[in-house]
């Protein structure tokens, strides 16, 4: 706060406007669960008129914001285009849960790269006892057919390390070495979007996370009474633990990823499967011929035929 | 859609996917509509306290996301630094009408570069005969003080042309040709971002847009109800006239900005407020001394100390 107020003064805003994000986070996850019930029906419906088309979710794909674009590689986008035959989202801890844990599936075809038909991530809302809250996941494993890891072996490395990691096994181990030396050599850039599936984020247990959240609640409800809160103290020395963790991860941006395909993705892949048939040039129903195609638009997309 | 398919089957499928858009659409609308409701007491709370806090608003459009702050130059950075008071965002056509409409409003103290305390830009949710429906808007005057017009005499020409156009003028105006010639030679990139009051998007009066949600209304039910429906047909022969209006456009993307201001800016604002006051090492309650602070904190942000 500025220094002519005291800091009597700045502690009093500082304390509510922190109320008052406690307050609007409490109408936020409402408004997550009204839409959830709200959307439940009619994503249902949608996912039965989807599977009748063919290539919906590899077209929305191709239409994908920057956000997501920027992270499938050409190979992705082949695999993708070749054998996602579908995508859902669900936010699975509600009703009675955190509406903001998501869980992505996505269910592929026969193809050359995975033996896999369904990949599932799941992204857990937890809270930890340094007071840092977000999304955490577990590392998924995917069945790479014999030379066509397209991670080149990341990310077996970070599932075996998660494995090391439940066993107990310490910081030494051959498969955190080798990761380690992986990233280093190579660094992550214009690595797979499959490496998403590796994605762990902070180490929170079930019951760590319950403490924290209780925790808060307790911090709030003091706040808001206007008793005096132990604010901060703890969220200052969580560096250690943390940037350790950060360093194994072969995604470190796999959770802004997840909510960008939960909130704009799936909620928008009509839209994107009409754009990319618009691109097409077969937008219309009454199949027109491509020269009536908007010039501009043949001109930038060239080469964006699709195949039957 | 896919050419093994045949052209009924790509009708139907087509028809059944714009029925789920349109059913989406009435979510989207009673979910902004609940948000409204269940933010509006909040919002006037957090006015008050913000109220009391200096630079509050500075601060926020100092930590603006990249969509906001790639629009605002240096220039209109120190406008905004020395005299911006209050923001606030209002969706003025609830309860009755459409909540995607929105009134964004700038209150400034005095300053040097205008005369003007309030600046409010009115966007209105409207849709044409050609079935485009978007955010339309009026071009908003600023009184510069002289030699002191931060977009160079493009805002005043804005504020011309279309009162020429409301006076029934024509083409052929002094103004028109001037804001021609100013954006050809000149060009809009690096333009202020006070140009944005001059948005104004397609032209579309209220007895069109009524007109056209009647039609619009009309053509979903049909298809609702698996008639046949006149689609698209005129949506195609739309470009003269709107090309036209873009051209005059000093801030195209300006309907962007404005959704973007309303729903990440507006609502983050507190969050915002906190990080420029953690980047200025002063987040503490107990104003620790900055070498406390994070050192990769200071290293990014050296010389960003807030005067007091």
């Amino acid at each position: 706060m500025s220094s002519t107020e005291s800091p009597d003064a700045a502690t009093v805003f500082y304390e509510q406007l922190e109320n008052l994000e406690d307050e609007f986070e409490e109408v936020e996850l409402e408004l997550l669960r009204q839409q959830a019930k709200l959307t439940k029906d009619l994503y249902a419906k949608r996912a039965k008129v989807i599977a009748q088309i063919p290539s919906f979710w590899p077209l929305v794909f191709e239409q994908a914001p920057p956000d997501i674009d920027e992270y499938v590689q050409p190979t992705d986008s082949a695999v993708l285009l070749s054998s996602l035959v579908d995508l859902s989202v669900e936010r699975f801890e509600l009703p009675d849960g955190d509406p903001r844990s998501i869980a992505i599936k996505f269910e592929f075809s026969e193809n050359e790269y995975f033996e896999n038909k369904v990949l599932e991530k799941k992204f857990w809302w937890r809270r930890n006892k340094d007071g840092w809250a977000g999304l955490v996941s577990e590392p998924v494993k995917i069945n790479w057919k014999p030379g066509k890891d397209l991670t080149s072996g990341l990310l077996d490395l970070v599932y075996q390390v998660w494995e090391d990691d439940k066993a107990g096994k310490g910081d030494d181990t051959e498969a955190k070495k080798k990761l380690k030396e992986q990233m280093e050599s190579t660094g992550l850039d214009g690595v797979s979007f499959f490496a998403w599936f590796g994605f762990r984020g902070l180490s929170i247990s079930e019951e760590e996370n319950k403490a924290a959240v209780k925790e808060e609640q307790e911090k709030r409800q003091a706040r808001k009474e206007g008793k005096p809160v132990d604010e901060d103290m703890d969220e200052e020395d969580d560096d250690d633990e943390d940037d350790d963790e950060y360093e194994m991860e072969i995604f470190p941006t796999a959770d802004d990823l997840a909510v960008c395909i939960a909130e704009d993705l799936w909620p928008g892949a009509i839209k994107y499967f009409l754009t990319a048939q618009e691109l097409d040039g077969q937008s219309d129903i009454s199949f027109e011929s491509d020269e009536e195609m908007d010039e501009d638009e043949a001109a930038a997309q060239p080469s964006k035929k699709r195949k039957a």
